[in-house]
């Protein structure tokens, strides 16, 4: 396997597709450890993992969480509630407290956009963005980029994905986007005109507004999850107009390609992005997706952590 | 021993007297260790234990997660705030999303009644029921059979216990109950009319709304736990005149049989269903059934995840 | 080294200069393996640590909480949110169910004065207080003495220190004026007179409400936050205004002794109680403090749970 030369995993747009394979690869020889009775192997074992969630996520800070236990890491986690971003402290100050206590990795979620990036410039262990704003969401497009290959039996190049509902918002789309295209996946996005990101002609993608239309041809269709609030701000004329010309549903995935799979990056709205026949069935990959986030990170954390044939210094690994 | 051949632990009726003791004699194994300086075997490690507290619970969220980690186990606390129950995800989702992570027990306290089952039935993974709704709540019923079998020096049929206060929301009292009948133990409940449950004519029970009387003959009385806003429900007239006429009272025990002992659940509220002079003294169980939860939650994880010879398949231990 | 001879830590008015040497030489011992890329050792390994923290604190609570995972101890965070104290638990019953869950140590925040001691004289448990209403906050004032050692090369006797901000309120004042006057330090202290102590002239430092005097001749200042409801109490005019006289800047700096340092408790309102300029300067410790601060955290676990060559009764170590 190629060397992992990075510092930190801010964004998908820094990964060779060396590094792609290095993470896909890594990440299976994990997946193999987390279906054992026993889920625990000694590699990072004394080592100092921080998650700091500064927006709530459950999903994310558990799979994080596990990956760092099953590693033998110590984790801690600061949430929102209880922490000193209550006090008014800057995320700088909050960064340079915690490099003060000598972690080997940040995890960080943040509702700024280059909040990540911000460490990562200003300190010297290793950051993993867990999401920034709309920005970025490198370990979501991993994992899906992971779940993919499973299903496409490693063949990316000429694939053709679906990227379904609010793409304007979403850092789900945006890291997929940028990851797949690498591997030559062509995307088109389907949503409605407002949920539709400004500038979106510049974007590397097909773009419908047709749902019946959209899905044909494609092997893959991911639904992204709608905020709820998205309404409240006057981008959706109701949840139930919304549900009938966007909710992915069988009748859908018949006009896809055969064998096409549908992935969601949880939690799922039944009903309003997604039908439960879809969500229930076999060809929807959520909790592949689950499943694989757990490896992915655990591989993230590792390759970070212990694969330094990168020419940067950690004087206390020598 | 006998082999413990329950994939899930949902309701105390699922237990055989020899399931009970198998129990006991492991909860007895377990509490040894935790009266040592280094509290901690290797058993469960590598082993994932979930903690999905949907509603509120340090006292016995704290003893699992003990249990768990002195056991070696890894353990994930999820809580109400933050966890996608909040973003309107499904039981059903949020269990399967668990389970594409691997554990091999969740833990679950909910607000509904069966929503354990519910789990167990979806999942693979090991259920425990740490308390859902009115309906059970085994893991106390368990502890306070360990702490009753110490001060009964294993005799059970033939005892008496009166179990006092909010019969009628207490899923405590019903686990009790059941458990406790099986052994033979003759039990009273004692409560105001509005605090008896619906059909309390069917239970193995005698009823009694008058304290001073229900006390006679007795060896044990657990008194529960009263929720403040019982009163709000315009169940109790007020506080005070609850007090006055239920609150357990050195003066109550005389009239018990000699010997007789005291159980609370905890958290207490001192002068309302108990009073100072019983909490305080030496015939209180209260802090026995506390110690005696951390053993008995080891007992349960061990027996669960280890004690295999039930045909039961888990492809992964082999 | 000299034994530690204490059950619990209180305040570090129970501290002998002879203790103080013992922990500093202790932390130092574990700084340094907090520098390394494996940073644990097994020494409390099987050891419970409750970290139960009834007021908020990210970064105590978490260096508390690195400190017993970096020595092997399993940790159990209490938060006030979803515990017992929401119950209506008085502080007697939750340090005796804790207790009955056989900890080595309790850690302790408490809103109340006394506190810790309260719990020290009730659980044969050991106790550290984390901060105790406007009382006491010794391992802050620990981890200060630490880092003013390094500062300082060990000298003590003769140096002068100018605690500035909100003397009334601080218990990280009262704790660092108690271990520094212990150790010869010469003490100021200023402040506009609305936040100075009752009783102050009974202090055994030198008053002043004039910061340009009294940086004058200063070793090291150390800067209190200030809590900005002070302001809506009427205890100052406007925050502004307190700005232009107390926020601590270069310009003071330059008035005290060459080579004088900056420390501040944390988190740090940059503006208000301390400059940027001060603050990102390598003449402020805050951030050496924070490294300290695990470091004597590790120190006092170790030494309370395993340094009992004190008298003490502790069969289970036998």
């Amino acid at each position: 396997m190629a060397p992992f030369k990075h510092k930190d995993l801010l964004d998908v747009g820094q990964l060779s597709v060396e590094d792609l394979e290095t993470i896909l690869q890594t990440a299976k020889s994990f997946d193999e450890i987390n279906h054992r009775a026993v889920k625990k192997v000694p590699t990072l074992k004394g080592r100092t993992v921080v998650l700091f969630f500064a927006e709530n996520s459950t999903r994310t800070k558990t799979s994080f969480d596990m990956a760092g236990k099953r590693l033998s890491a110590d984790t801690f986690a600061l949430g929102t509630s209880g922490s000193s971003i209550n006090k008014g402290e800057s995320l700088k100050d909050t960064g340079l407290t915690l490099q003060a206590m000598n972690p080997d990795v940040i995890v960080i979620r943040h509702s700024s956009s280059g909040a990540a990036e911000y460490l990562a410039k200003l300190l010297p262990c290793h950051i993993i963005n867990a999401g920034d704003g709309w920005h970025a969401h490198p370990t979501q497009a991993l994992l899906d980029f992971y779940s993919l290959s499973h299903a496409w039996n490693g063949n990316f190049a000429g694939k053709n994905l679906l990227i379904l509902g609010d793409i304007a918002h979403s850092r789900v789309a945006r890291s997929n986007i940028s990851l797949l295209r690498k591997l030559g996946v062509n995307i088109r996005i389907c949503a409605p005109g407002t949920l539709l990101p400004a500038g979106v002609d510049t974007w590397p993608c097909e773009v419908s507004t047709n749902l019946d239309k959209a899905v044909e041809g494609m092997d893959a269709v991911m639904c992204l999850r709608l905020q709820l609030e998205r309404q409240q701000a006057g981008l959706l004329p109701s949840l139930a107009e919304y549900s009938r010309r966007y909710c992915f549903d069988r009748r859908h995935l018949e006009k896809a390609n055969p064998g096409a799979v549908v992935l969601h990056p949880g939690p799922m709205n039944r009903g309003l992005e997604i039908s439960d026949a879809i969500a229930d069935s076999k060809d929807c990959l959520v909790l592949n997706q689950v499943s694989a986030g757990v490896a992915v990170r655990m591989a993230l954390l590792y390759l970070l952590i212990m694969n330094k044939q990168n020419g940067e210094s950690d004087a206390a690994d020598s």
